[in-house]
């Protein structure tokens, strides 16, 4: 299955509705059923010893997701995640930017199921990796 | 097993290591292997269609989890979580505070596992549910 | 929200629909929301190092909400399970009953939410802890 | 990160120490932090509605894991599951060999993390994925 926005429409999209995302993330590529998302964590992303926090990680495999989504389905920007698991496996590299890569798994018409694994840059080794469920608003 | 800090020493400590945390969240209990912790949505929370984003529960959850973890066992502040698994079941009521109830099932010398529910504030049901788990670094 | 199935008619639903579960498990109680339900584990459940197997506690959890579930809405077998989490905590005693519990968080028209608490008979803490999501299919 | 057992090393473990798992799955393949594992469903193994059940799933993905952690680090045949999330997304084939591959993600001293893919075979998409995560006893 593939994309059916550009990157442009995605991000434009996001501007308009979600611009606290639009801030934060830059959409890289779209593919067949996957999508890289990049950030640069800031102070505001630290947590207690200096990494980067877990909510901000949730946070970035969450919105890499929804993006994913959007990008397949056009935008249905009320899909909302039903159910995630996360496990944080490394701290990532200081002052790196963190990337995002999603994979979808299934893409149906009521239900989307994708992997998301988050990398930091220049090092080697998944600092988390995520599973989401979205749910998507039946067409009216 | 029963806190070993009271709620005024968490906040302090907070305020110390985590101070975002601190200006988001309040303790507000502390009991035998439990702990509420009370937060107010901002604008900053919404997601497109106007509920709480997925992320501001998810660091509702962790940090309410981080905050049981550190009553129990002293203030070991690079306690990690290492895996969370999180359901999102219903829209929270808009402008209520958001309570996460934590309940540690488990408290070892190296993991903690514990389970969040969220409730919305005078709303029956519960928003959310999260587990989590924590790393608990080795005493020097 | 209460049950609309008794226990005898839940068990002989599953002797008719489900043999292998009804053999396995017994359904103690249904509650408003809540079952209990009892395995006996034997020889084949077992792991290397003698403890219960993880697809064996898996097993459980998964049926005591399929049970749960049922007794709730009615004999809707086709439901299915879409997702589950599941930590293992703690070793159970050898040769000791295990006691499902489940508390049902959501019950929607298509989906329901819940979490399952196993224990070992006689033994404090919690052996293992899951949450379910089933997938209830659309009324013909 | 090589496997340091052959699949005939790992096959012949299985036998002396969990001779369960060696009836009901076959090691097709080792790699470089992977590996493969084969199951043919059995009537004991279906679920109401014919389909496989999603404990048996379950089963296929924990011992997948177990195979592969074992090959890169030796008999430790106590190293036990502590956590897992698995999300069932389509019905398997009927009569039809399950493949599990297996992808560690992590292969620390004390904890290994890995993701599951289970496909049916010779049909498209994944049939259902898993996370595991399994403690290593420290060596003595």
């Amino acid at each position: 299955m593939q994309p059916i926005m550009t990157i442009a429409e995605v991000e434009d999209l996001m501007v308009e509705v979600f611009p606290h995302a639009a801030r934060s993330y830059r959409l890289e590529e779209l593919g067949s059923m996957t999508a890289k998302l990049r950030m640069v964590p800031t102070e505001d992303n630290l947590r207690p010893g200096g990494s980067v926090s877990g909510p901000t990680l949730f946070g970035l495999a969450d919105c890499a997701m929804y993006y994913a989504v959007l990008a397949m389905i056009g935008p249905e920007v009320l899909a909302v995640t039903t159910s995630s698991s996360i496990d944080f496996m490394r701290k990532p590299a200081a002052g790196k930017d963190l990337i995002a890569d999603v994979e979808l798994l299934k893409m149906g018409r009521s239900l989307a199921v994708g992997d998301v694994k988050i990398t930091s840059e220049g090092q080697d080794g998944v600092v988390a990796r995520a599973t989401l469920t979205y749910s998507i608003p039946p067409k009216r």
